[in-house]
């Protein structure tokens, strides 16, 4: 339909090439699970409420990956076994989860259960944001992460 | 295929509660058009370098509309007539596409011309972003709103 502006993205604005990757349903909830759930296998993130296909989950994950914002590790013949940890490039998308909290938390309907993380995000602001990247990267980034054997 | 948490809402997660309503290719393109371009028309929304299609552009006005993020007003029968604007509600999704445009701007392939707005938005940061919504207050809801403290 669109000419492609470059390497088939429909602009290099900077909110398309960002919604070319998470513009849709499911990929910042998945991003979601990662940063403030602490989930990281398959099996961990196919089990949200939102109730997510296990065939857009697998599609998300790999899609995720190819753009550099998780990497997967473990038995590639063993998907249940995969550990997904965050990038440096994921890590960094925690403020614009933040910032989505923030907003929805004014206007849209959120249950204060599930609304607990993004009230902490603005009551610590930037700062707290900081301190939680740099949790994450402890977390995904440092050390190698243990296996089930 | 899930089971609605309340209203037909998948989950009342903040991060869910945002995707359901801006979670597509297509809706934060035409926010940052009327945010940042300054576009108030179907006609100018419907000229942007991603070429938004004719219905799905009336689809997502239609539905930014319906969740108080925009309102139209006009000529209810001459839709190229209309005039967009943001709400308060809109208005406080700057700092989310703010934040997006920083994100990209460090990882994704922006080019120097489309990313001006972000690269002015970083450099300002919060302070600046509080003055551009103060901005469109003034142009979108046609008088200063105080801004909670």
């Amino acid at each position: 339909m669109a000419v492609p502006a470059a390497d088939n993205h429909r602009s290099l604005c900077p909110i398309n090439l960002a919604v070319e990757i998470f513009g849709d349903r499911w990929t910042l909830l998945i991003l979601r699970d990662l940063m403030f759930a602490g989930k990281r296998h398959f099996r961990e993130l196919l089990h949200s409420d939102e109730r997510i296909a296990s065939n857009i989950l697998a599609d998300r994950l790999s899609m995720l990956v190819e753009q550099g914002i998780l990497t997967r590790s473990g038995d590639p013949s063993h998907k249940q076994k995969a550990v997904y940890s965050l990038t440096e490039k994921g890590i960094r998308l925690l403020p614009v989860l933040a910032q989505i909290g923030i907003w929805s938390r004014s206007f849209l309907p959120v249950s204060e259960e599930l609304g607990a993380t993004a009230a902490e995000l603005e009551a610590g602001g930037p700062a707290l944001w900081q301190e939680w990247m740099a949790k994450l990267r402890t977390e995904h980034l440092g050390s190698p992460i243990k296996r089930p054997s």
